[in-house]
């Protein structure tokens, strides 16, 4: 009979091999930077959501920040408004602001609502705009003003732990209000980390289009697999870490220095990505700890 | 020394007279259909916000139902979408539908948020979609397939009285799902009325653009003040009541006959007419009991 | 028709303008010692007793402390007691506590309650001897005995904080217990003083029959609005504070140094003195803060 | 060492013995008419509170309803007010009523608070205008006007059932408000079973001068020990109950088939009749059950 | 690289597999009939741990009922206490009852807790005795008395709820009291039984050792996967039914038709047949519902 | 009258001789080795399990310790396993931690339930293994091995305070796990001093064969009744102390200094010692303050 039930026998010890780390996480909060392909391709998308909903159902909280370049420039391409960019930000006048954010809160953020509520799991739509949750200033870059882009100076938790209370599983799109309540788009990995480090997050997960932090950007094979604050000092030294990921990686380990346990940057181009790291004893990309 | 705070001892005065309607109505949950003037003219979207601010304050429990049309309307022209209207309803095909949602929930929603967080009053912006909220099934008016256009089937009042009960005002776009998982435009009167009587609330607001139930459509000299069921079956009966108003109106007596105390067609268009209408002896527009 | 509601909108108005008091004191508990005209004076009775009722109706948690000097006088004489004072102080034999205590306890508590009944605010009169609530010894006004006069070492607040908890205005007669259970008279204005220390309250209001503190105590426009610690100081130094001011004041400081925000001393003869006071810019009498 | 230890054995065995009486009412509400000897008595008084608070701490939850016949005389004699009875109710104008008041909520009330603190009980003081707990409708013997005496048509338990939950003993004075807030006196007997019927009491107790109904009023041998609805039938139809018990008895028997489990006459003379009957198998007085 | 992770993914996507299961099943409560090879198969035993550890981590309630006949054989050898049966129910005396409950409750039992707590999850051993949990009385089948064999006559749940709402796995053995606290063994089937319906369990697991109900008790491939209420009817009236299983089957019967949703008699012999019962599609055994 | 109830009165006046070490201890919890006599004599039993029953009637929540030496011996005698000791300790080996945790787990603890159940207090039997509450190492007295005899490291008081709360009499028998989840046996009075620390318990009582700490060991007339911090060291110093009493003295004194208040050793052998002990002035044994 053991034979007739092979298949599911298999299937019924991947739950129990699963069981340590389900015991492990119960009840951790893990933020996760929702992007990239798992934005655009609508099976990494699946994938990735179901994952989540797995988290969920296994006793984790997660909690989604998302972005959403490619929508944004599409719409406003529609409506003929020209993307303009200085030193890599985007400059954000109010009417680009304006249809940003329609994209962002209203079409982006309620699309993963839709996805998580069909596949089982209570979901709630927010922008950082909703009970006051995130309060920003304005970023002059080199003191040149690029409008509406905004950096954060605090995260009112309130609502959000509310949410987690009740079962919920908050989705957070990237707009936020300054003293005045005038309203600016912020950079999505500065939202979660924010966020991941306001609710003390055990893990804050961002969803690339990279393997992870790599020796030689060029050679997917020189993965590093861990960093902590020590070998961290020595990769910026050695000049190893170079690029976009020196600020990437600063801000991670600024994390993992305030009461975020772990920061992983994974490949979000591979299916199941998130399950694979937080439920197998294979690693996915690169994990910052203290 | 009276003389010198003459002024004060009146403003004393009028919020000890208020006092009274403080007490019979702790507690109470006002839904508010939003909508006409109330959204289009800056200064009465002030008033009707800070009226609503006032109501959480003193100890009532707002619900903000909104509609959209001009702003869907303006989108729809940027993006070249013509509109077309088959029996009074929107013809919604899926582009039409995206364009509807975005003004909806990303911009018209989350703009009553900032305003009222802005009053200093915690709100938070919702649509059907946001925990599940909101299903509806697909109308199809004569047999006509207009597109996704909803009715509602049920309201699951789970996440709204969670928020409710920690403090917060939830504002509602007019976007549910069908069993699916398909987004559907709803008529905004419909999403008020449905939310107001599985919450039970004590009262349902509509801020229209007229001065109420009027025997002469034509006189407002001639409104109706009050209508409760039976004075509801002679109004019928003696054709005073015509076109668009007779599903309204039946709309209103159908609520009162479930579970809402109270139904108030008022006049938005006339400053403060909610807190006229509940805190003074004057009423404005019609109210419609059992 | 903005016309026709003219009077309408201007009672709004001034609801919206109370809008930004109510938010910013919300669930603030406020310890009033009444007394003076406002025990006296039936008009400025319920002109206070409304303001306490609104205060309670917008969100703030009223407790009331009172004395009873007058109607004590007027039983003593019925019954045929002398009273006698000592360094302004009534000696208080066992014949006259026990009249004092049943105005106090029996009358005066008792009709407060009947007040805030009728007006609509639940109240519950209490003494400082139900569930212990505030411990005495003996006042020796330089080593005389002059009876059962007490002096506060402790208030427990376990019962005010049940019943603030529930909705209800505490309201006390100064009436406490040794630790041999002996019942003494209180200064009104100690006990006003000691329960809002224990209970941590943001205001501290005296009513009383003056202006407020003046440079001049004949001259009404020499009133002083605010004192902090240090021009405290310098008034004391000066000898611009005399008289029963002198412990007063000091009282007042060491409240505000000791849990409680501010204290004021408002002039109880003005209608309305504690909605003006903290409903509107216009202050009465003097505000004492750190 | 038996021997050396035998009166605190016996000191044990008494306690073990009560023990199955503790578990047996652990939890239950028992309402206390106070009054007769055990308020004219000092020893008889101190031996009832103490069971009492004995009651108390061994896991019921006792209710105190007292009324103040004597001393209210004493008081009205010492103010020169004469005492008119009719029917056997005290005419009560407006005089009256405020010394009952005094000596009922001020002293009397007050006084078995200090009593229960001392023994370390802790007790809070009321009146039926506390809260608003006891409405009352104007009394009318024959049609004849009494004054300001009154009958409950109302029991509100909120604050009742809020300080039993805190664990606090409340002590009830028999002042009662009518619809338009005005004061009146209400029997003692009346207010004890209103209350308990309102708290669905388990037991109900009056503390009598009588030794319980009696077959034969002078023969205090002819004792009847139980009553039920039966035989209460029975005693009535033969004309065994007279006078002042016929009113009595038909009180305690609505009770017991309204909510309250059993309803005793205790003979309050008799030092400890509270912990007798209810921890001992010997009953003492009547005892009236459905 | 999907490649390397192939083995991962194949993972992943089992767990996601779980999730409408894991969804469907939160928070609902599984009586499991612990006995048979998965108690003798040290192999077996592991894998049903593991997997009722697996239940409760992904949100369902586990409690756990076993027996213990071959331990309990093995010790009465050893004490050389002969066993002697009747009507296939042992003949329990004084003396086999006190071996038979130390090896249930102090050695099977709390070897149960041992082995959850081994693999994270917390458990609580009990038996009838402790919380007054199970009440029996004394078995006399066909009139003849075998000792103290105990059937049940009321379930107390109030300690197995306060375990479960606290996170712990009971884990009862078949031990109960008659009225006059004498302790009774039970059958095991028959504590699972009621301990299901008095907890509204939502399902009720027997772990046997057999395949199911057989048409043909010979012939493992008769095995009938559903019954329901009216195909048990039909399976009694043809016979099929036969020994054993008849007052097996109509114990399930009467469980699904008083509050316990489904009934499985699951193969224990086959490793994982709970989680592939539960968690996926293939049934094993058994399954009777309404 | 008086006479006919005097011994009622006398009763009476027992329990409310009681009152004052009832409130006084009401909520304490009180931590009891149960052993030596009140095991073995089925009189002191009673009279303990009774005492311990009103304990908890009147407020205080014990917790009961036991061992079980003598029914240990018995047993194993039966099964033919030799007991052997080194200095002092019982040499357990499998076999034989197999037998005495049968008799500790399932004859002894599930005898005291039934008892407290009977007298009506509702228990719950546990182990050091139920919810992982003790966690032990190995002992090697003089660096020998003798088996499974275990040493405290950790006390998780979760479970404990669970049942504590809902008003359960937790039952604890003497067996642990260690880190890799085998069991050990205990020395009762060190489980019951772990505990104590653990829960921070008021009273920590140790029911012995003995008359106390005397100074001479042959003489009851020497007992010492209270000892603190200080006299113990003078004891220690002087010689007066040997023995075992030393360890058992030194453990005492550092649960005092370690949130226990007062550790008691009662002479077990007098009936009712222990309610004797905290209810009368008369004290029994010895105890050990800070």
């Amino acid at each position: 009979m053991q034979q007739e039930f092979k298949k599911e026998i298999n299937k019924a010890e991947i739950l129990v091999e699963a069981l340590g780390y389900m015991q492990k996480y119960e009840g951790d909060i893990v933020v996760i930077k929702y992007g990239g392909s798992a934005m655009t391709n609508e099976i990494i998308k699946k994938s990735v959501l179901k994952d989540i909903a797995v988290l969920k159902s296994v006793g984790l909280k997660p909690i989604i920040v998302h972005g959403g370049g490619k929508d944004i420039n599409r719409m406003l391409d529609r409506v003929q408004i020209k993307s303009e960019f200085k030193n890599g930000l985007r400059v954000t006048d109010r009417d680009t602001l304006e249809i940003a954010e329609m994209v962002l809160s209203g079409k982006i953020n309620k699309g993963l609502v839709t996805h998580l509520e069909q596949i089982g799991t209570h979901a709630v739509g927010l922008s950082g705009k909703d009970g006051n949750m995130i309060t920003v200033e304005k970023v002059m870059p080199q003191g040149e003003d690029i409008g509406f882009v905004g950096k954060i100076t605090h995260v009112d938790t309130t609502l959000i732990n509310t949410l987690l209370d009740q079962g919920y599983t908050p989705i957070v799109s990237t707009i936020g209000l300054d003293e005045k309540y005038h309203a600016y788009n912020i950079n999505a990995d500065d939202v979660a980390t924010a966020i991941a480090r306001a609710v003390k997050a055990s893990k804050l997960v961002f969803l690339t289009d990279i393997e992870g932090v790599l020796e030689d950007p060029n050679n997917p094979e020189t993965l590093i697999s861990k960093i902590d604050t020590e070998s961290a000092k020595e990769l910026f030294e050695s000049g190893i870490i170079t690029g976009g990921m020196i600020p990437k990686l600063k801000n991670c380990l600024e994390a993992v220095q305030n009461d975020v346990k772990r920061v992983h940057i994974l490949d979000g181009r591979l299916e199941h990505s998130l399950l694979i790291e937080i439920f197998t004893k294979k690693g996915v990309g690169t994990m910052i700890k203290r």
